[in-house]
């Protein structure tokens, strides 16, 4: 096994294909409309975080594998991109942003004042087939409060989630909250031994209610234990029915759901039954989905968590969680948001060649003034050029000619009412601007 | 040989290592400091390039290694980070940005009004020897202009690129500009033939011009041939330097300098001896360093250049360059560039326990208000809270206590003076936004 190959041969024993080059598979081109409207909404989330005082991280698009295997268990090498370095290490395109961010904390932020709120934007790797929805690099915004373990934190986290799914303009969600601690004392207390206990839980997470009871069963569990356990993961519905579930769970609960009240924020629905699988929450965890994505309709998850020890770190306790920006942006499309992005506020023509110099002149000082300006490249005559200039979605067209210009004017056509009028240069860019 | 692993003990045949993970040698983590200076950056580069009418795209992180080996030859491979996906084609993190981009110019937007111009930022990837300056995962912002082959397309793309550099506030650069076409056909006069040209320019763009000499020699060069053409590799200086060269291209440099005068930017020196290392440059050439840098001080690369037709596209011709950011601004750096990042407005303290959920209450409000606010989550006192406000470079504390509350008032602190007044409540984000 290797990564980047020494011997050319071994990668192109066939004769180059010249067909034409794709993207690969379960990647995508963004395109400019659709990059504009990516960066806008990358745009509200990240002034969101940065208003609840997280601050941005970055970490690299590859981590040494063990990173992933010591999360989420060896089972995750399956869905990763692997490949090897040139010191022979196994390294990984990162399948989330979790691990990375607390890999960083441990690095170089655990004698930070704490809590460390941090976010991050970026790609993310998962080596499946693709389908509706799940790409093999898609993008992921997260955040985690690292070096708290209070309700505060716990409801700063779920605050900051919800007011980000509601800034980017989403109508359609449902937001749920739980507490991983119910369950798995429940099954303690019915009889499943640990090691027995996340496949209980995983068939649990996915409402597959007969299958679990067998499990546990099997796993020497009571009737009794295994049928109360089954019934705190329907547990479900307003702060309720949190009445009489035994432990010191709900009345946590009830204190994240106070701390939300009072920041005006709207309360999710008690969900006893959420595991989100992974052995490392410890707590809290919550869910929001867009219903209106059908399968894959999940577009967030997070909860309370311990990972920092696994990677080598002091134990932190922490809370997160991660959009799935992909998915988030399909949601807000099934819903028809309305989304208008910047054109180019002027397009310079030039009536003649003679002109052409200073129509560069007029696209410089433009630009210098803070007016988006393009101009014609093409050796186009200017019948042409103002075709471009609509194709192209210019605001304005600005025209030089050699009559006006010997005064100090152009002419200034808006392109949507088609309305002309003499500008001198000195005036235009106040002129487009409107001030 | 393989990718990603299906068989976990060919990558993990040794227990787990528990030691503290570190980023893979030659990445970075960016912390919160560092990362609001590059988002910054980002911006100011994404600013200047909307205002000169280039709009963003986006490719994957990673591409079929055909594409970079079609682009570069297959010495590139030594170079990449390659494994095989599912379907056992051979992928590559990409190397750069420009054959991706072109790339997505063939796929996707062949039909689009010429020229496309567009710009794209983000992670490229190098299987090399990190050193100063050089990282195996590096930013490059580029741009790209496709479907145009005229000097005012040239002078667009040098002027942004230099555009770019001054909004960036680098004072310290300088700019060179020549034309590959001189230096191709002096090597052809002087009788080296096609295949032996690379390995001249090669040695001529490193300035080796007596390894040059000997190369061109051996190739079957006349020594006055090989004498003359080392004699054009060494123009340089302003734009007086292209008197008395024979050919077109002095010409076609003048026009290229003559728009960029005509915009308002310094025109780049001339230097004939600019060759960009690779094939598919066609034309005019540019370059702009940062001498600061020391040894790698070039900071910026561009050119014409046909890709289009190699990668299964129409023949196109472009322009384009790409910024290499990191390097960008490590020069900012050595200049001494100020960056004041922002940091959150107000922290708000509650004076005692019972006053928590209030202090959510103001939080909530001011974050809806537009004022970023952070609270304490670790259940500190408040002289302890006071000192986290500090720590994390609030501007304003926000002390909640129950007296003033009681009026509708909160005690608005700034932290840099000391100076401490009532507030209602309602007033809190005019107060602090200063409006």
């Amino acid at each position: 096994m290797r990564g980047a190959p020494r011997n050319n041969t071994l990668i192109y024993p066939h004769p180059i294909d010249l067909t034409m080059i794709q993207s690969p598979r379960g990647t995508r081109d963004f395109l400019p409309d659709e990059m504009e409207r990516r960066r806008f909404y990358e745009g509200v989330l990240r002034q969101t975080a940065k208003r609840a005082g997280f601050r941005e991280v970055q970490t690299p698009i590859f981590e040494e594998a063990e990173l992933f295997v010591l999360k989420s268990g060896p089972n995750i090498l399956n869905e990763l991109y692997a490949f090897k370095d040139k010191g022979g290490r196994d390294l990984a395109l990162r399948p989330e942003m979790t691990a990375p961010a607390i890999r960083s904390f441990v690095n170089s932020m655990s004698n930070d004042p704490k809590p460390v709120k941090m976010f991050y934007f970026g790609q993310c790797f998962r080596y499946e087939r693709p389908q509706s929805g799940r790409y093999r690099e898609f993008f992921q915004f997260g955040a985690e409060i690292v070096g708290a373990a209070t309700p505060q934190t716990d409801a700063e986290a779920v605050a900051t989630a919800l007011e980000m799914v509601k800034a980017l303009g989403l109508k359609g969600y449902r937001a749920r909250i739980g507490h991983i601690g119910v369950l798995r004392r429940r099954l303690a207390e019915a009889g499943v031994p640990p090691d027995r206990a996340p496949e209980v839980l995983q068939r649990l997470d996915k409402r597959l209610y007969d299958e679990a009871l067998s499990l546990m069963e099997a796993a020497g569990a009571s009737q009794e234990g295994a049928e109360s356990a089954i019934g705190v993961a329907r547990v479900s519905g307003g702060i309720e029915a949190l009445d009489g579930i035994a432990g010191e769970e709900p009345g946590y609960l009830r204190q994240v759901l106070g701390y939300l009240a009072a920041m005006g924020v709207d309360p999710p629905e008690i969900d006893l039954g959420i595991v989100r699988g992974l052995d490392y929450y410890t707590g809290m965890v919550f869910e929001i989905e867009a219903p209106a994505l059908g399968a894959e309709k999940q577009i967030c998850g997070g909860g309370s968590y311990a990972l920092s020890e696994l990677f080598g770190g002091e134990p932190v306790f922490s809370t997160g969680f991660a959009i799935g920006f992909d998915r988030a942006l399909l949601a807000l499309e099934k819903e028809g948001a309305p989304f208008q992005g910047e054109r180019v506020d002027a397009y310079v023509v030039a009536v003649s060649e003679d002109m052409r110099a200073r129509a560069f002149e007029v696209v410089g000082m433009l630009r210098r003034n803070g007016v988006s300006a393009d101009v014609d490249l093409a050796d186009r005559k200017m019948a042409k050029a103002m075709k471009h200039a609509s194709a192209v979605g210019s605001r304005y067209a600005v025209i030089v000619g050699a009559e006006e210009m010997a005064s100090g004017s152009v002419t200034l056509r808006d392109m949507s009412s088609g309305e002309q009028r003499l500008v001198k240069v000195e005036g235009l860019p106040a002129a487009i601007l409107g001030h």
